[in-house]
């Protein structure tokens, strides 16, 4: 088997921080990761801060096989990823021809070019991540990938790095929904747990049609043990005389 | 002036990091916690792990004035917050009446009420932090708020902390949308943000009805500021041609 492959995400924005902006680019970053075998184990909002930026990205790095980050890269004063990124590594920053001449085919009046070719605007030796939307490209710095923090757009430079990372076991999950309290099958859950050491087994209770009931998921990387520990489950619900669904393979 | 009063979001669970569950619970803190006057200035993800869940409690702990936990003290093996909290100021775990007295009174089989008793532990010394759901409370240690990771529930908990916080200058937010690219203005925005060091000028493109637009926040404690850097944000793109909309104060 292959070693896992993980992740940490950097979302970089006052707006995220203050509560202005819900952040929905975690869950996607994390599914299509997930789904690459590329495991999400830690998430930062940082603020627009220099040495804020700096410092995360320097201590995330070493420890992580990949740096996700969204956010500050577009044409205004508060946009500094970009210029961050470059003094954590310790190179300049340039222009780079690519983005500039995609920026430049578009006419605009001098300062709002200017402005515009911030976006251009890369620390030296980064290679380019494509924008399938048509706007400026985002920049991987080594093993740091910098993306845009509309998630539209994020979302369409991601998909462009498809194949292009390394990936290892992806995780699967197995859900069980049951109409019984968690606190009903604490036990049984926790003795599984015990036994099969190679999953994860969470517990998520929900409301719904004014009854109470939990997801029990189970995560690892081997479907077939999913499904036994998922059987398993299912027995210990019966056994409360409640009526479990075995959801299969979920998200 | 007083000082600024800051906090750092924990926000553990294992279901945030897959993409399963889409977090919520740090747009309600910030929004919640910004009113009151504490400003959200870091969040974390992490998983449902003893030693990084200790670890970051520890790091943070002393860096801000409040830290707040949502996630990890349900009745299940993988709900290791509060003894991982307890583990992480030296203490030990121990069962509050209180909370014991609270879930008592629901009975319920051996088994189960033992599962459920486990959201009765609390680190030693720790207050509790009311739950006007009825269910079990959360807790506070020292300076680390420990609460539900349900929406509903964690809401619940931080209504019955208002006015209980110390707290400094709320932060307010003005806004102007302009149907306006964000790199026509970005020239005006700089001069601004430099003319005005006190407020913090932040830029969000939008797209709507067919046309690109920009929503300028200008943050900061003096609202009367506030209202001057808006007077001026929308003069520079009435000299562009376009006519600006003043939101006022915003969340």
């Amino acid at each position: 088997m292959t070693d896992a492959v993980t992740a940490c995400i950097l979302i970089i924005g006052n707006e995220i921080l203050s509560g202005r902006t819900q952040d929905v680019n975690v869950s996607h970053l994390a599914k299509t990761l997930g789904g690459w075998g590329i495991q999400v184990k830690h998430c930062r909002v940082i603020p627009d801060v220099e040495d804020i930026i700096i410092d995360t990205v320097n201590e995330v790095r070493p420890a992580y096989d990949y740096i996700f980050t969204t956010g500050g890269i577009g044409p205004t004063h508060d946009d500094i990823t970009a210029e961050c990124i470059a003094k954590a590594f310790g190179v300049e920053l340039i222009e780079d021809p690519d983005i500039a001449a995609r920026i430049s085919s578009r006419p605009a009046p001098d300062d709002v070019m200017a402005s515009r070719l911030r976006m251009a605007r890369v620390p030296q030796g980064a290679a380019l991540i494509d924008n399938p939307t048509g706007g400026p490209q985002g920049f991987a710095m080594d093993n740091v990938y910098v993306m845009a923090g509309i998630p539209m757009i994020m979302q369409a430079m991601l998909s462009s790095l498809d194949g292009q990372l390394r990936s290892g076991p992806v995780v699967h999950s197995h859900s069980v929904r049951a109409y019984t309290g968690e606190s009903q099958i604490a036990d049984a859950l926790s003795a599984l747990q015990d036994e099969f050491a190679a999953v994860d087994i969470g517990s998520y209770p929900f409301f719904r049609d004014e009854r109470y009931g939990t997801i029990l998921v189970i995560r690892g990387t081997d479907t077939a043990q999913l499904a036994e520990v998922a059987g398993r489950i299912m027995a210990a619900v019966e056994a409360l005389g409640e009526t479990p669904e075995d959801m299969g393979l979920t998200e």
